[in-house]
């Protein structure tokens, strides 16, 4: 690492110190990222036979009726790789599934700008990542409004000032006041100027997605990015069983350029799959893998992630339903099916069907979050600010959000059996009925015995009303001003700035002109 | 069953019935109750060398240190037994230990008035009980108050009305305003008169366990409460290592009656315990251990179940500190351990450390909920209406937790996978970017395809919007008000009404008096 490199770092790491004045509570801002590690037991919660009947009925969905690939370019290539192309449905016999999927490689990393936010993905790694794609946002001051490219700004902030946030995410919200024709490139520019932690790129064509890889090339430099991905980047399926030419596209261009894809069926069981939890996971994890084998013959070896983002619908309304005891089933059986193919899997996430950040919503988003840990979920989208069915991304939501991630950052360190941590002297000289509190072993460990979230309310209740009796919605939306007014954006060499500048009034010339 | 007994049970049932109507959606409330069997894998967090690490930690607390018992009764009774007595100090050596908690029974039947609602206590049945213990109750409308015996009653009928909460519970809220020293026969006399599903006895004495006990030896007889137990009680220990008179008095007087108890060491790691998880797990199995040796040396055979009721303090505040990641880890350890002797477990439930039903309060409730249910604890206590550290009952956080509950209903039944749920003809017959709505398969398990939240609002922003974009709070407010409107008590035969009555008279004359 270069002197010049070692100083933005330290630079960032004091930005983010004089971050912290201000706030009630300074520790946890002080607190550095780290890429959680899990090592606890996976929650295996179908038997091994139920995972291969599930195997192989996706195995038969591929060989009878196969997926449909809405782009020439993609077809010419399955079928010179051996796939059977009848018009525009492809059909993959189970050999050509296995080879293919064999060729996706093990666990890789993601480039971020700064080196210490490089991110492991794949193994007993985990990734949490913002909220991806809302439209609208959301804050108590102002309510629910469309998003703008400042809205975009501040996520991106939030999620550079939590220690628990790893990643920087993609569309964290549609920017809607910039052109839908240019605002990629003013996503990717926002995620690389105002955060230093790795990144998404955009899949709204192929087109855009070259925008996204020369970006991510102008930061990194086009040979480092071809040997360690710079982006990962959000491939849906249009379930049931079609790829459209627009994500087609880009996966094409992100599998050539060495660039992560995950590639993620959007499944609602009860509409796009049938009414039954099986049925849907076995439904999603033939168009995954469809998929994951097209992007392997694109390119072998590309870096590749399994994703599922699998719900069910409300039958009274038609509407999806996050935080389902059905989505839990499906995703610990998701799960399963990705590890059995030594894939490395992505789900979500702090999911919710509430409008607002109340009851409803808490009890949701760890619906989903608890069983994304416990399954060892590779990648987790939409760890913090999802609301509304993912069509708004709520301010205060998303800080909230990022108190939880770090109850489970420390949920995954586990429980230390050690002579240290069994502190049988300490239990031998406390006296029946006395008790803790000034023992040398708790002075000992003292300031890092337990996690403590500073939104989160412990006072009694006549503090609790005397500091204006606030629900923790509340308490979050100060914490967003304050965290925004303190914020200051890491250091990014002005060469490189202008370099990016240059390319993207290039490219939105171009475009418009288009 | 006679006749007699058949016709009341129909007789609930339509008042079931009736009370669902004026409900916004008559479907849940029409559901009958049924015990969940936990079918699923178990999640063990913590290595079996972890747990016997464990095991032999609180082995050596309890031959080296030992548990202190105020009570000459209990005292002479351990003696008797072969513990070693050293003033108010029981040492048990681990051969004792072992032959003594060899004695607890397996699975065990709690009679219920219903007999349909009797509960299984062990193996794989779970079950979910109410919140136990607090002074305080809160509503939107008025706010929080002392408890009255109104409100105790309200919360009977509540549980009463929810398909998803097993048992009666205790002392859901503590009755204020009648006196302390016969508050025990209001509230035992409430279970049986409001509802007819199992319920747990009075601590606060051996004078008060023993009323208890008659009250259900009028109801169900003497004899049959002497095969199978009418009651659960439940046995708090004071850490560190100590039993108080009142709750060894109590703990006596059930384990003679052959009722159950579930002997819980109350416990916060960083006061009562280690700032460290293992030493508080270690202290708190040999308490555990210790209650349970003790009830079988009164009566061997006697039911016991090991509670745990366990979290850390908030290091700042020292308030203790609800939905943390450290009780989580506490939780599944503790389970492993119960498991590993043989005895059927007890943990919470939806705690929460927030005052009110917000967000917070919703993350917390299901950061412990959600390990009682992997971890497979055989009863879960406060599984609904804890707020604010146990010191309120929600009235509103009463009926969502009930709906959540009804989530992990169905989370319990896990995923089936058959032809039937596979569901490959509907898969084959739907055309890429069609839907499944109107399938044959779908149409087959339309009606009880998804489990279905009448509280959470999964509707379009806009039909919120138009219903009065209320939070899920304030919907639950309103279900309160239907469910109380519309409550019907459960049948009672009027002579058994009339003895209870006689003995209640008699005793508040005497203890008043007294």
């Amino acid at each position: 690492m270069s002197t010049d490199s070692s100083e933005r770092i330290r630079g960032r790491r004091e930005g983010r110190r004089r971050a912290s004045l201000g706030q009630k509570n300074r520790m946890a801002t002080m607190i550095e990222m780290s890429q959680p590690l899990h090592e606890l037991p996976v929650y295996e919660l179908v038997s091994e036979m139920g995972i291969e009947t599930l195997h192989q009925a996706s195995l038969e969905i591929l060989e009878e009726v196969g997926i449909d690939f809405y782009d020439a370019e993609a077809l010419a290539i399955l079928k010179e790789h051996g796939a059977e192309v009848r018009g525009e449905t492809v059909i993959f016999d189970r050999g050509l599934v296995e080879e293919y999927v064999a060729k996706a490689p093990g666990q890789f990393t993601q480039l971020a700008r700064n080196p210490e936010n490089n991110m492991e993905i794949g193994g007993k790694h985990m990734v949490f990542a913002p909220v991806y794609g809302p439209p609208f946002v959301l804050d108590l001051d102002r309510g629910r409004r469309e998003a703008t490219l400042e809205d975009f700004e501040n996520f991106v902030k939030l999620a550079y000032l939590s220690p628990y946030m790893h990643h920087s995410g993609g569309t964290i919200v549609e920017p809607t006041d910039e052109p839908v024709e240019t605002r990629h490139l003013d996503m990717v520019f926002s995620h690389i100027k105002y955060s230093d932690k790795a990144f998404m790129g955009s899949v709204t064509s192929a087109e855009n997605a070259r925008d996204s890889v020369a970006l991510a090339g102008i930061l990194f430099g086009e040979e480092a990015i071809r040997e360690r991905p710079a982006l990962i980047s959000l491939i849906n399926i249009s379930s049931p069983r079609r790829l459209d030419d627009r994500m087609l596209g880009a996966l094409t261009v992100y599998a050539r350029a060495r660039q992560a894809t995950i590639i993620t069926p959007f499944i609602l069981s009860g509409a796009m799959a049938p009414v039954s939890i099986a049925g849907t996971v076995a439904q999603q994890n033939a168009e995954a893998l469809a998929g994951i084998v097209y992007a392997q013959m694109v390119s072998a070896g590309t870096p590749v992630v399994y994703g599922s983002f699998l719900t069910n619908i409300d039958l009274k309304s038609g509407a999806p339903v996050f935080g389902s005891p059905e989505s839990q089933l499906g995703l610990f059986a998701s799960a399963q099916l990705a590890r059995r193919y030594g894939l490395h899997f992505r789900s979500g996430g702090m999911f919710a069907s509430s409008k607002i950040s109340d009851v409803q919503a808490g009890y949701e988003s760890i619906m989903t979050m608890l069983p994304a840990v416990l399954a060892r979920v590779n990648f987790v989208l939409h760890a913090a600010g999802w609301l509304e069915n993912g069509l708004t991304a709520g301010y205060e939501k998303f800080v909230l959000d990022c108190e939880v991630l770090g109850m489970f950052d420390t949920f995954l360190k586990g429980m230390e059996i050690s002579e240290e941590s069994l502190a049988m002297e300490s239990i031998r000289t406390v006296d029946p009925g006395g008790h803790h509190l000034g023992t040398e072993h708790t002075m000992r460990h003292f300031t890092t015995a337990f996690y403590r979230s500073e939104l989160f309310d412990y006072n009694s209740y006549d503090q609790w009303q005397e500091e204006g009796g606030k629900d923790a919605t509340r308490g979050a939306s100060e914490r967003v001003k304050g965290l925004l007014a303190s914020y200051e954006a890491p250091d990014l060499d002005p060469a490189v700035e202008e370099a990016l500048q240059d390319y993207m009034t290039k490219r939105k010339k171009e475009l418009s002109a288009g």
